[in-house]
């Protein structure tokens, strides 16, 4: 269904390996104590008096973690193949990111945090222009760009263009009425009107009460939460591998698009229309789902034949893990999706639409901050290092490595893991239960890796954009280790 | 209804006024151009090529400003009285925030943001302790704390611990049924019940989903967003001057509390209880409306009886302009509130609560960064400022200039400016009509003051807590200057 990653010719392994590799980095993992060790207890126990966080798995010693190894507070050295929820793009104490507000003018940007949308710096536009519009998705080069706090942010302010979109629609180029303006303050209709968003089950799109309304990943992030009454599709479910099963799968796109179609249809003549629909290009959070590029061309022409927004949540996706910066280039879509949402390894929250979207209006996508411009400064040292250190070829090949010691691994321990997947070294595996899934996690760390779950009985494995063949390697001899003991 | 502000007898006006000036800081406004200028609008014009946000105002120059002198891209220097949407607090360049970063472990903490829900730093428990619980609200001192990115995502978190401690008396300790696991995952009841919160008219909570549901200053702000059918009271709206119309103040404090009751039982019959009140300590977007003491007290008794959650939402007001770090405790309530919530001023978003509301189990209340440790270790130095500068004493000495000021020149000019009101300097006046107030604004900024307005003709005052009462003086001059031209 898409086309096999290929190592880049112009790369030469031997040459950024070593241009990549952070001074000092262990080599291996070395576990000291039991993982949480006593030191982190007494910290996750401190923690306790504090808040409820019962999540927490080890404390960290970030002043020792150094590349893709973390420590922890018992110096345990450990592979961190999760990376904070993915989200720590070029490994810990990067010399990029240490140095990052090396003048006095980059330090007053980080200290007087502006209100963006009122009283930006002089250099804000050309900021970002050099940082965020440098790497902006293909086809939204000369889109619009606003920068946010974060991924739930970025999509609760997408949702708003979709709203406006159709409701100019509505309006067809009049004004607001005054029985707008005045219901709208109390809730009420027509100002505030029945609109909805379509989303898929398995997807993820953060915990705010809009964006939680179309995250379908866990109960217990939505349980007794007040939601929106939204649709919910089906995302294909693939068998693997899907080289032998391509017309089962091409069957199960054909039943997710249909599906789609008929609920836009159900909801126009419900009175509550759909005029957007939000789609990860790998459902992270809900167990690694990947979807052919059909049916995300499929999906992006169903769009536009109804006019609403096709978005993108490139949340956990962008920023380079699946070899190129934006997940959704793989799926040669005709042009780009309407609006693209990032953050984690982007370092702050945001999102490109084309420009036709943007409100017309002052205040209608608007908070106090509107971003940060210090995250730009980091951001900008982690592109910088992305492009100076090869990163995304970099991340290709370890892909590759990866992924190609998943599958051996499947083939080895066929009743243990199954479905090998991966776009660069965006990874995942299942575990025959959720039992074994979460064992294997455990037997990983005492090995000294740390690695990370989605959906029910997934390994997802998230490592930094420095993570080489030679991690690979080292996390594929540790999973064999834990494999082989059961 | 509030006891008079006294200047604090230990503190030496000359003594601080002198530790605190910043060297360097302007002495008075300099305008060069008119504002925006030819180079702002340059600026504005580059920014429009990459977004829509008509809303700014001007750019600026954060290298050159300094102190409470904001400076702008055409090298006007101004007296800023709204402080980035009143969000900088120790004003710009303070010395104590360019240097927080001064050791490689402070950058390392800056740089290597954690996932603090699953791996926290070592050390993050005792930071928390030492900067946000060092300053928690009275009664809340053994509380829990939870960073947050901003006041939208730390209102609508704090709203989960609302629905959760519902839905746990509901239960009466059972668990979690199959149907509420199975049915919450696409939206549906019971998983996904009907639950309301309280807000009041005039009141501003954020811009997402649940929270802009409880927003009520703009339509401009809520136009066209599928919300929440959740329920509006009002909040009092007073004669001013207070001491001379207390009697129909006090009845309608009495009416706000019983529509308050009202509209619970109402609720309960209509089966979508509210399950949490939402209030600000003073109004602050919807028009600087302050509540009575009596009032504050009403209510929480209120919440009390109906055994719901009472939420201060300190965003604006919190950080030290009302002359106390939380604007709440001026209220002599009966206890802490259930709930306090911060961001602006704070520099990082969170929330103070009764440790019997936290969760009880995981992921719950959750999201990839949960907060930024960086914007701790500015908030340490700010409070470390506001400590040995004694800011909420001068706070307190400069808000008895400002509003007594305000006073005598809404007196000399009665049919232009009424209703002079303010905590600290947390102060605000009206103007006749909205035209009037913009124009004032423009022409105070024509006289090298940045000034804002909130609701429909109210001018606010947001100065930064290093704002003094020679500044109080300028600013007023200023005010008396730009209204004897009318």
């Amino acid at each position: 269904m898409r086309a096999a990653l290929q190592r880049p010719s112009s790369v030469k392994a031997a040459q950024w390996a070593s241009s990549r590799a952070l001074s000092g980095e262990p080599t291996a993992p070395a576990m000291k104590t039991e993982c949480p060790g006593p030191k982190s207890k007494a910290v996750m126990a401190d923690l306790d008096s504090l808040q409820s966080m019962k999540s927490v798995q080890f404390a960290v010693d970030y002043n020792k973690s150094l590349g893709n190894y973390i420590v922890d507070a018992d110096g345990n050295t450990m592979l961190d193949v999760f990376t904070n929820i993915s989200s720590i793009p070029i490994g810990y104490n990067h010399p990029a990111l240490l140095n990052a507000f090396n003048t006095p003018e980059k330090m007053a940007t980080l200290v007087n945090r502006p209100a963006l949308g009122v009283y930006p710096g002089q250099d804000w536009p050309q900021m970002m222009r050099d940082v965020l519009m440098s790497v902006a998705p293909k086809g939204l080069e000369n889109g619009h760009i606003t920068t946010m706090m974060c991924g739930s942010c970025s999509n609760e302010n997408a949702f708003k263009m979709m709203y406006f979109k159709y409701m100019e629609k509505v309006r067809g180029g009049r004004d607001f009425t005054e029985e707008e303006m005045v219901s709208c303050m109390t809730n009420q209709a027509p100002g505030t009107p029945q609109l909805s968003i379509l989303s898929f089950d398995g997807g993820f799109h953060g915990r705010t009460a809009a964006v939680l309304s179309c995250t379908h990943s866990k109960a217990i992030h939505k349980l007794d939460v007040p939601l929106f009454d939204w649709p919910c599709a089906d995302f294909p479910r693939y068998k693997y591998p899907l080289e032998e099963n391509s017309k089962e799968n091409q069957a199960e796109d054909q039943r997710c698009l249909a599906q789609v179609e008929e609920i836009l249809e159900a909801r126009t003549k419900m009175g509550n229309p759909v005029v957007g629909v939000i789609v990860e290009p790998i459902q992270s959070e809900g167990g690694d789902h990947h979807g052919s590029n059909a049916w995300f061309q499929g999906l992006q022409k169903i769009c536009a034949k109804h006019d609403i927004v096709y978005l993108m949540d490139e949340v956990q996706t962008g920023g380079g893990p699946t070899g190129k910066l934006w997940a959704h280039e793989h799926f040669d879509l005709d042009g780009a999706p309407d609006v693209v949402t990032f953050s984690k390894k982007m370092l702050t929250g945001g999102f490109y639409n084309k420009p036709e979207l943007s409100p017309k209006l002052s205040y209608r996508i608007f908070n106090t901050w509107v971003g940060d411009p210090g995250k730009l400064i980091l951001l900008d040292a982690v592109l910088k290092a992305i492009k100076s250190e090869n990163l995304l070829d970099n991340t290709v090949q370890a892909g590759n490595v990866l992924l190609s010691g998943l599958k051996e691994a499947q083939t080895k321990y066929p009743g243990l893991i199954m479905n090998a997947r991966g776009l660069g070294t965006f990874c995942a595996i299942d575990a025959d239960t959720s039992a074994r899934r979460d064992q294997i996690l455990m037997d990983l760390r005492k090995e000294g890796v740390n690695c990370g779950g989605c959906g029910p009985n997934t390994i997802r494995l998230r490592p930094a954009l420095i993570f080489e063949p030679r991690h690979a390697h080292i996390f594929l001899d540790k999973l064999n280790t834990v494999l082989g003991k059961y």
